[in-house]
């Protein structure tokens, strides 16, 4: 049995993936141990609080969240708010999560105690900046053998904050460096795959129809999310199903094409002033020094768009019917 | 039979390339039709000269050498001359070409007539920069069904004359993007995989050891690039087979892994101070906008090193035993 921890910077497709996660875990495809917290949709507060919110709408208040380290000097940015909106859930209204119990365990202790019981059989799967397990990495360095499977990235297309870095790796690029320099089990699914599998108003308006609270829920976020990505993508004729995807393709590899290869993330500040020529900070490129040593990543580079598709609204659907 | 033109900036790994071509060619495997000579490496000139040389001494000077266009302002990068030689073959002193019968056809006419006779049994290698192929599709439109297999750009890989371009296409985006947008038939084999295909000295000694003038000429040739390599990538440990490895996949394409995706290649300027932080010219990547339409080009992500460099060896022993 696949252990499953979530990290999230919850954030709407954060909300779909918890959501998948979720239905995965009632199938018994796995077990949904924990979500760690971390900040970039939000804050690590926000995304501590939407993500206990969600997961008692979802009907499991009982899995807990542990807060992850933020990054000093950390705003959300304007681009952010408009996506995912100011509260991260779209300017939906959801329904005050139930009282704690306090949690006094981070989510970088967490994880190393999660990978001391649960070794090989862990899935880490985190959908913001690397910020979180990267410093797990460093601190224990034991978890390099853990699977980890990323939602960040993009090989083989342009980034959508610059012409290089997806969003998560821009955030933190030297945290996703190190990730991909240290960790020997990663998978990144990138932008070059979460762009070709959109979700449009026609998917959420079966949700809302369910009637439910959570269908409503739901197709209320997700639809704040299509209308933002009508101003940011208006190619694309829909949203980018970006988190789910990490988790579906995490507990179900064969839903995506991979390609080995051992990648660097560009750490440069960005400012293209700067005479390397190599300033795209966040830029996700193969590692000129180590493209024949054995590889300890593979990148999505290809997904079976429909098959992901009928699972995902198979596991919302299943969501959805809890009023 | 598959009929083959290449199109080449003479230069010393061009000049492997029609080496590889050439043994083909007397192993029925294709029928190499015509070079045609591009700028690059060196001048038009200099490669229409060094192109003939090189035919007379695999002994073929019957298969013609038709002149492309030229770049206005071209001049040989101090890069290319280092690498290649001012004279391109790495100042070894070639013997006179036999006088040639005087050729008026240009190159992009010779395309468009050979498509007109062979049809999708033609198969195009240009190994230089996308002029002349762009300027026959422009011109000749019906030339866009005709099977592309260029050398050249850098998808998952850093590029080498910039951090985003490789050096055949940064000397003519716009040719490429244009073969990318165009062309319905176009695989690309660029640094991606022409980077893991290394040749050292250990494999020169081997022609020279041969004892012959045309393995004396190859090693003298091959030994010059590999120096240059030891300079310009010492991490690399040996020289690039790019040209060879775009003719033996175009070949035998199960030599290498294929990625079907859309690209576009930058045309920016190149210039930093540009606000649209897209201007990393030559840099190939995936087009946005045809992310989810069907693929006209793939891509060389993964090669298989040892066969390739079996069947490389096989073929320049075979020139090789030629005095």
């Amino acid at each position: 049995m696949r252990r499953l921890i979530l990290d999230l910077d919850t954030g709407i497709d954060d909300a779909l993936a918890l959501a998948y996660a979720i239905a995965s875990h009632e199938r018994g495809e796995c077990e949904l141990l924990a979500v760690t917290a971390t900040y970039g949709n939000v804050t690590v507060e926000r995304s501590l609080a939407n993500t206990r919110t969600l997961l008692a709408v979802l009907g499991h208040p009982e899995i807990p969240v542990y807060a992850g380290p933020t990054r000093p000097g950390f705003a959300v940015l304007d681009v952010s708010a408009f996506i995912h909106g100011r509260n991260g859930v779209g300017e939906v209204c959801l329904p005050a999560a139930p009282a704690a119990s306090p949690v006094t365990l981070g989510a970088v202790e967490f994880l190393a105690q999660a990978y001391r019981r649960y070794g090989a059989d862990l899935l880490i799967v985190p959908t913001g900046p690397s910020t979180t397990i990267a410093q797990a990495l460093r601190d224990f360095p034991e978890l390099a053998d853990a699977p980890i499977v990323f939602m960040g990235g993009a090989l083989t297309v342009p980034g959508n904050v610059t012409a290089f870095a997806e969003a998560n790796v821009y955030q933190d690029s030297a945290a996703t460096d190190y990730l991909l320099q240290h960790g020997r089990d990663v998978s990144m699914v990138g932008l070059d795959v979460t762009l070709r599998t959109l979700l449009t108003c026609k998917e959420t308006t079966q949700w809302r129809v369910s009637g439910t609270r959570t269908g409503q829920i739901f197709a209320d976020m997700v639809d704040y999310y299509i209308d933002a990505y009508r101003t940011t993508s208006p190619h694309l004729g829909g949203c980018g199903l970006h988190d789910p995807l990490a988790v579906a393709a995490a507990l179900d590899p064969s839903l995506v094409e991979w390609l080995p290869i051992n990648l660097r993330c560009e750490t440069g500040s960005g400012d293209k002033s700067e005479p390397d020529n190599g300033g795209a900070r966040g830029r996700t490129i193969g590692d000129p020094r180590r493209l024949s040593t054995p590889c300890t990543t593979r990148v999505a580079v290809g997904v079976d768009v429909q098959r992901f598709l009928d699972e995902f609204m198979d596991r919302m659907e299943q969501c959805c019917r809890r009023d």
